[in-house]
């Protein structure tokens, strides 16, 4: 995260300021921040999170208090995801973050392209591409991603009661129709669907299959569709 | 889409076949369709759409009946987007087929980093790319796209009555508080969001500001989650 001194700012009220020309300067010209970024704010014996708003080369930014406002969601999804192709991967990394995912489950699937040889390398790599994109969408923490399971190995008994599937199978049900309010495992096939055992081994374990619309969506963007209906569905909603 | 004849194949029961092995090995191995895929099916007389699901290399293909299976949505959804750099942009029109746009408005926005200079070659591109992207996702049609316009010169008269904009505003409510059974505009903008005087000239046209969670998210990723909130909260459900 960028950090900014607070003593050239001006203040327009209190937890709001003004940045002087040239640390705003160097955020927008520089370092390219935009209205939405988070950076740390210093000052004597003090240390924020400011939100930044950016219009025409001015730049306001506004503390940033409790967790809520740091991109905390009050309830905690668990992805089980099928290996993807870099390009596809790289992407459900991104989502996840952005989107809401608490915790990735990586799994290794009969129908995965990518072979898992060297995982230990690679999620090095995946720990800094959901770290890199908190900075950008301002989440607290990043999503935690352990290690490659086949669902052979795979222990549910961590995972959240509501637990939904998404499968092209007969007798699906629309996700619209049991979409949560709390905790909920999710799982996302690998391009190509998962093999009818481990369909079978999710609905051993309590997954229920859910349809995620009429089209059949690449894997990527079938992880953003199914973690998008879940968190904003209930999100800031009164119910 | 790939075709096959249909005079070879098993025929379990009425609208369902097995394909033989030559068909089936030629579907999986050289065009690597997946479950899910849709072909083209002829025989003497006749032509009709399947969808395929394969197993271990056995290909099974349903006859595809009637709108619903083709992909298609009963509302129609229409997407102002912000013009976006490339690898952006090509996901906006692929999430746009996959999840179920109608019709594509490109703005060219005061923060938008591509310039338009070329752009009636650039959009015979984009067109190839959501045909592409109908066939892996079984659409019955891609939705379209038109030409660039600027918010100044952009006519709303023929835009849905619903209308809602994703704005990193203050006063935004939660997109899950009015989500649509029916019709309705999106509009999403560029990296780094409408300017101001862009997202006053989108109230002024009856744009509601939403708000897509507590996370700033990727324009594309923007667009995937409205969508997917639009289109699933809805689809299937019984009301």
């Amino acid at each position: 995260m960028h950090r900014i001194r607070l003593e050239p700012c001006e203040r327009l009220f209190p937890g709001r300021y003004r940045l002087d020309p040239q640390q705003a300067r160097h955020l927008v010209k520089v370092l390219r921040c935009y209205t939405g970024a988070l950076v740390e704010g210093l000052e004597e014996g003090r240390r924020v999170i400011l939100r930044l708003s950016v219009s025409n080369g001015v730049v306001e930014a506004k503390e940033v208090v409790d967790q809520e406002d740091l991109g905390g969601y009050a309830s905690r999804v668990v992805l089980l995801v099928g290996l993807l192709k870099a390009d596809q991967w790289d992407q459900v990394l991104r989502f996840s973050c952005e989107l809401g995912v608490d915790q990735i489950v990586p799994v290794i699937c009969e129908r995965s392209v990518p072979r898992p040889d060297d995982w230990h390398r690679k999620v090095q790599r995946y720990r800094r591409i959901l770290l890199e994109s908190t900075r950008q969408c301002g989440a607290l923490r990043p999503p935690t991603i352990g290690d490659l399971v086949s669902l052979r190995e795979l222990d549910p008994s961590g995972l959240p009661e509501l637990r939904l599937g998404a499968f092209l199978a007969d007798g699906a049900v629309p996700i619209g129709e049991v979409v949560p309010c709390g905790d909920v495992a999710l799982a996302v096939g690998p391009e190509g669907d998962w093999a009818p055992w481990e369909a079978e081994a999710l609905i051993g374990m309590g997954f229920r299959p859910v349809s995620l619309g009429p089209r059949v969506l690449r894997a990527s963007t079938a992880v953003a569709a199914a973690v998008s209906l879940v968190r904003l569905s209930s999100w800031g909603v009164e119910r």
